[in-house]
């Protein structure tokens, strides 16, 4: 596993963090709602790099926040991103049967399920970060809310899985491709620096290293995704691949040759890692975390 | 069309508001999410009784809150209203080919887009709320986004689809029905009324009257709604209608009868109004609401 020494252990901690608190988020009632709980423990429970919740916490504790509410944005943000995967795996949409080395939800359960599941994970996380055990300030609980459905919406997120499916149909060019993933996946991977600075009560002009680390880190993990897609193997990393290339998909790796791609992702990573000089050894977590985005095989 | 003098100009004028709002909400992108923002604006113009939006205006009129805010939240709720119709619409859920007379956004776009299009109005409406445009104090903000949250999710909304799913499957009873429409329906018809106590700052002790009323008039409007798909045409409606009894499904009619379920219902807007005593003219329009809901072909 590409994991270097001073990782592996986080990697380890945040992993068992997020199943115990999913756990004890999800008990499964005793009514007409267990299979819909039972299909979002699956998705939550057990797997995933959980690299946005690691980010979370590690933006958090640069600027000492407690380290339970750090958390509860953790659980927060890996629900919206294991709704995406649940709705993005549906038939209709990416048709996927295997995700983090199990059956996708739809398949270990049906697709009603699934559209719930996600829906339900959807709802969950604004319930979690407006609660006041998230922050005791209002106005950080209500910037959470903003930023993240921003973050996930039609302008982030959803906006970025639209432009992807009308990517199979279009040509799209390297500035259209970094626009989608911007959308996509860069827009949630800013949420998680951006939360640590909104828990942290961090004034605007405090939070353009971060906001840097993120863009160039997004960008970075995803041509990393792509060079994964093509070099990759299905054991390791819990998903189909190929995907991209059967289906005729611009990605990074398509535009720019393998080798260019892993150049520019290198120097991406360095750019991320740059921005953070004018913090001490608080930030080696996330500098640790840009060397892994890019190392990692998974 | 059954509506009373009263309530014609607020339903009309309701309508207009919700219209104009979305479509300067949702102006379409020249990129590959034009196809997103059409299905979104499919499913938010024009159509609708427009009554969740109605009820928020009503409940806010009370309190005297800003016309303007109030419209605001009026929005974010019909979003999450909309988003659910979207989803539930679905062939994997209920496979409806109609809505609000027109086709539903799967049958006029495609599926892929109907989900997207339903997550992106959910996070929509989280985004309005938090954006401090909707109330000065974060503390309201924070509160609305919570309570719609929880209206919304596995204890809410998405929990009671999936029940309504298994019941189908299963035998229920009044108490198992009653319970499953007060998540289904009755948890975001409570939100309306609560979220006119949010935006005017009324203290906990004072929301009894609006509660008791809501969940009067969410039960009732289910019975009325279940009536409507055993005696109302397709024309009027602008959906499919016999669909419970061709599935087999519990509802309020089939387990009370035509003449029952009619009784109760009139009962419980009677119960409704009395909850509204102590307010004076100022209620008339929750009042004038409430003999709707059961009076109503559509």
């Amino acid at each position: 596993m590409q994991v270097s020494n001073s990782l592996k252990p986080a990697l380890d901690a945040i992993g068992t963090a997020m199943d115990q608190r999913f756990d004890r988020l999800l008990p499964v009632p005793r009514d007409g709602r267990d299979r819909l709980y039972q299909g979002m423990r699956h998705a939550v429970i057990g797997g995933g790099k959980r690299m946005r919740p690691l980010l979370v916490v590690a933006a958090c504790d640069l600027f000492h926040v407690d380290r339970e509410r750090a958390l509860r944005v953790a659980v927060a943000i890996e629900c919206v991103h294991c709704y995406s995967l649940i709705h993005d795996d549906l038939p209709c949409m990416d048709d996927d049967d295997l995700r983090r080395g199990k059956p996708t939800v739809h398949k270990a359960y049906d697709e009603a399920t699934a559209v719930l599941a996600g829906d339900s994970l959807h709802a969950l996380a604004f319930e979690i970060l407006a609660d006041p055990a998230t922050h005791g300030d209002p106005a950080a609980r209500a910037e959470l809310v903003l930023e993240l459905a921003k973050a996930s919406g039609p302008n982030g997120m959803a906006g970025g899985q639209m432009m992807d499916i009308a990517a199979t149909d279009e040509a799209f060019d390297l500035g259209e491709t970094t626009r989608l993933q911007q959308l996509k996946t860069g827009a949630l991977i800013g949420f998680c620096l951006e939360a640590g600075a909104i828990m942290g009560r961090i004034p605007e002009q405090g939070r353009t290293p971060l906001r840097g680390y993120a863009r160039d880190l997004g960008l970075a993990f995803q041509i990393a995704d792509d060079l994964l897609d093509v070099e990759g193997s299905s054991a390791k990393t819990g998903k189909a691949v190929g995907k991209d290339a059967a289906a005729g998909k611009a990605t990074f790796v398509s535009l720019l040759g393998i080798e260019r791609a892993r150049t520019q992702a290198a120097m991406l990573i360095d750019q991320a890692i740059d921005h953070l000089h004018s913090f001490g050894a608080e930030a080696d977590l996330l500098r640790a975390i840009a060397r892994f985005a890019i190392a990692r095989d998974f």
